[in-house]
């Protein structure tokens, strides 16, 4: 166990710069269809056969579509596509599992639920291979499948704070779509906030009706996060030039070439945090049982968050490394960088707390409550 | 311009993490193709029209094969396929460009090159789609495609210098394929090397020579290393577990099962350091005319590798925002964190200069010289 | 050389039954594609190389995509997809040759021209293969390449007739797609049509001038073939019951789930007519220099259809077999089915004239004469 | 119910023509699996559901592999692809079935059965759409879904029966594949049969082994055929020159890029008899309970067989023209064609008979009788 003193605290810099891929972002949605399957074979499995079974789907590419969005209307030309690589489990005990359909299910109801007006318009082609036969079964043996790394940190600075509400906030305007992305940058006290909202097309008459709502967006905004800060700009699709305006039929840019793929996105946090301590990880679509990559992520987050909360702690990192092979409560790295005062018994006490309590992560996620 | 003053340099934290995958990887393979891709496409870009078209290949998943490797040989029983996303222009002034036979075609040339036991053991499927109008022709407006985030560092702390040396190191044994893997730690004056290298079967006899190979590797690598370091641990595939090892027919992991995607694995230089500033972007596969997402990294670790050569100044890392729709030399943020003496005027003047000189960028990665 | 004297000629059977499937119904669909490739990649070999190089894309699948049709409009869900299989040289003296973009452009100019109302509802999977090397060039010897079946003859039955002259007429009565198909069936003099017609939707207000474009199908059949029969009866879309009915967005049934594939239609002539001689040979993709299966069933309809004009011919069959790797010119048997008097050794002049002149059929075939 | 009376006898046509696609031949390889599908779907909705529900699984497309055969080896390059078209009912009553699940299983299954040395190189991709609403239940409406014909004819001929026998004496012999292929040619009271055989590369040592193996089938098939002609005969490989022999590594020429398609190769009787009548229809994938284009060819071949079993009926032909809408057993024309004396009743009776016994068979496609 390491930790490190920090000298200065993430918020004392003179500049920060935060990204975030809003719910319909390609990238996004990629995320989420991984784990909604990764969570249907979780509980096919369980239901079935007592346990969960080696899966990894964290392998999605979505290929977009193409669409011919109007005022009022407009129509989908090519659907978009969604190719599901990476492997599973779909033999046990000489029982066969139907690896391929309950993908297609969870991808199609994910998708149902979450972008408002796709309204079906996409194919499914599942692809996901068989690994090798050792990697198979779980039974009674969760040590690490590989040697990744796990991170997280606490507390989101107020940056990271207002860009994490904005997603939402955006979205609550009508006429938006699932499609939004915010780059946050801060400058001393000052703030710009460049946003991108796919703006529906079936909502909006005229390009009077879509200006107003890029400015309702902007209004609402502002009016959120403007006590907070010295001065703020925010700006909504700035790359608007005459005719040429972010419509879109569904809500989401996929539909007109955007492609995503798994992992490409936010990091486990729901950011994209460059000047911070970051995973490269994809968490989305690896098993909750023996997968370090997805599991000490989640955790480490957990673990800078009550550390975080001890008081005399302003801010703390946690980085854990596994060894592939070892049991997943024996990484090779455990370390913590601090600001603030620091109890290192308590520090490793939490970390160790943790790193017994991964089956409550792998629970907590089949149940749908991360 | 902004400019940090850091308080200690990277170098005297108590630890240290930093990943590589090498060369065959199947994430380090999607990169290489996409970037294989976006360069034959600059080339009849411009051969054909004088200047290069919007294109964006930077989505290509790998979905794994299945093998049977044994001592001394095995086969391929299902060849890795790679679906290729993205955009690209295909219609110039009328005249139709074979996008999809460029991308085939250059898939199938760096692959050969890349991976020496592969012998053909693929398919290619181009999905290549195209963007909307307005994004197709860049003639005459070099300005930023989208709200992107550039970043680089220098210089390479030691442990950074060593992971990318052995890198080749590992694969110059014999019989070890392409597809290694570094993680390195970093505690205090000590460092633990935790290395995967895929073997090819063909190459090795029995379980012996397999284990003199591995064996050689980690000689090599100590050899290497060991004069820098107080205390060095080197280990390869440590989670070999009797008959159950890390053999391979082509010396990829992607053979059998493992999948990959662009942009999931090295950052642009060649390394995953979390605890480092990292960009989320895929570089690979952008077109290198328009997209920061691209550019502005390659020329942020110019711009600190020519900052860190001043005197005074240890340590140096620059950040980049660009706005979308401007000129790419006028970026919404260009701030530097510096740990030593630095003279602002100095600093902003290498930024701007390499700001200006994108289309050296451009060219360099076109001519294959980056 | 055979000739088989026939007691009674077809006319004369008690009963007769001939289909016929439409322009726009998927397996015409599927053969007109394979035709289109197959002319495109003649062109382009001709253009490069001065001769036509070996190709067979005879295995086009089209998989059938979802519509929600309703009166006055509706929608496509899921375009249609063609998958194209087959193989064809694409590496000549070392020249590339963009096979799958020229199959790609050719089938969706092929599409475009054929059915008005697609509108781009459909993606193109090229997955053409290469053969084996020694079959690739064709260059100076043009043997048959397979064991095949050519058969041919003339003239039309008076019901052959009236149903070929029918499926153009259907098409000419506004709000009907492409997608048509003709059952005809002949009891002694009098004759039942059992058609079908993809209705397009957006020319249709309601049900009224549904049942109103059905009937002016009808009575414009009925108004051409009338005369020639003691009795005839003319129904079209007899499935239709309540809202059950045959809406259609694009006017063919490949828009809601119907697949086709090439060579599962009309015979060369046009027609599927059960109670004659018929070829399994797909003429429809195979090239047009060296592939008996096309070759021999044109050349043997025009060998049918000069015989049947001798002065006391009233009906003839010719019937050709290939030898395998033998000159086209020299099929293994040859021979013809004569009712009226016939000099033998005039049919065998025509049967040789043609054998001898068959590259005559490939010229026409590549200017797109047939 | 109308009965022609034949002039003359098939057999004493002066020349006949036959063809028959092996057991491994790509298109029968379709057929097969189009037929598992539907056998295994079936199967599930009746345990499921009490009843089979809708499907059409008749659009099968194999595209062929790559190999590299090679004396006592040689290796597959890439597997062979299956792609299954058509459509099924996924959704009953809210219960979903794992439609493409099932398809893929029976595919592997069949496969495995049917070709011994495939051993895994091929991959399948089920593509199968749903129906329009209306279709997907049968309950309690066995009408027929389409104006189909159904046709059948008794008995084989002399050369017909020959060649439905030679099938499998041929693949008895060592070293011999599951693609084989037999053209029989019939003049006057000779016959010439041409074979193809694929020959299994792992059971040759050298050219020598191979051409005695080709001689070894020409010596059984001559064994069998030859008491019953004045004249025959056979030819195995006829297009082997030097070392480009028909060498493969599976035993079917889909290793190397012929490709297949359900419903392009043998007819109902397992021939293909360009001198008879025949049907277009695919019978192979297309359910067993309203699709009258397998049901009607089914029967017509059993109402043949009772019919020209009668005393002093030597040949008969049965037709059927179903009318779609209307039940199966109520077809829009059922005629016989007879060469001998018959008595209508008796002829119209047997037709009437098997027109009400459609669900015997069903149940015999079902339980793998047919």
């Amino acid at each position: 166990m390491l930790v490190e003193q920090l000298l200065r605290p993430y918020g004392a810099n003179k500049f920060e710069i935060v990204e975030k891929k809003g719910l319909g972002h390609p990238d996004t949605l990629c995320d989420g269809i991984s784990d909604a399957i990764s969570r249907s074979l979780s509980k096919y499995y369980i239901d079935h056969f007592g346990h969960i079974l080696h899966h990894n789907v964290d392998k999605v590419l979505l290929i977009g579509g193409r669409s011919r969005p109007e005022f009022g209307g407009g129509e989908i030309l090519r659907p978009l596509a969604i190719v599901i690589g990476g492997r599973a489990t779909d033999d046990a005990d000489g029982t066969k599992i139907p690896v391929n359909d309950i993908a297609k299910e969870a991808t199609e109801k994910f998708l149902k639920k979450t972008v408002n007006n796709l309204n079906g318009h996409f194919t499914v082609e599942p692809r996901i291979g068989m690994g090798s036969t050792e990697l198979r079964s779980l039974v009674g043996r969760v040590v690490a499948n590989d040697t990744s790394i796990g991170l997280g940190y606490a507390p989101l600075s107020h940056l990271e704070e207002n860009v994490t509400k904005i997603e939402p906030l955006m979205r609550s305007v009508k006429g938006v779509g699932e499609d939004v992305k915010i780059m946050g940058i801060r400058k001393g006290n000052g703030i710009q906030l460049t946003m991108a909202s796919a703006i529906v097309s079936k909502y909006i008459e005229d390009m009077e009706q879509y200006n107003d709502t890029k400015r309702k967006v902007e209004e609402k905004v502002l009016g959120y996060v403007t006590p907070g800060w010295a001065d703020v700009s925010a700006i909504v699709n700035n790359a608007d030039k005459g005719e040429d305006i972010y419509l879109t039929v569904t809500g989401t840019s996929a539909e007109m070439g955007d492609d995503g793929e798994t992992g490409r996105g936010n990091r486990p946090n729901g950011l994209i945090t460059p000047g911070r301590p970051m995973t490269m990880e994809a968490t989305a679509g690896k098993n909750p049982v023996s997968h370090v990559g997805k599991l000490y992520n989640i955790a480490a987050n957990r673990m800078a968050a009550e550390i975080a909360a001890f008081d005399g702690v302003e801010e703390a990192y946690v980085y854990l490394v596994s060894r592939i092979g070892a049991p997943l409560e024996e990484p090779q790295i455990k370390s913590a960088s601090i600001y603030g005062k620091a109890n290192e018994k308590k520090i490793e006490a939490v970390i160790d707390y943790w790193l017994e309590h991964i089956p409550d992560i792998t629970e907590d996620f089949v149940k749908g409550r991360l």
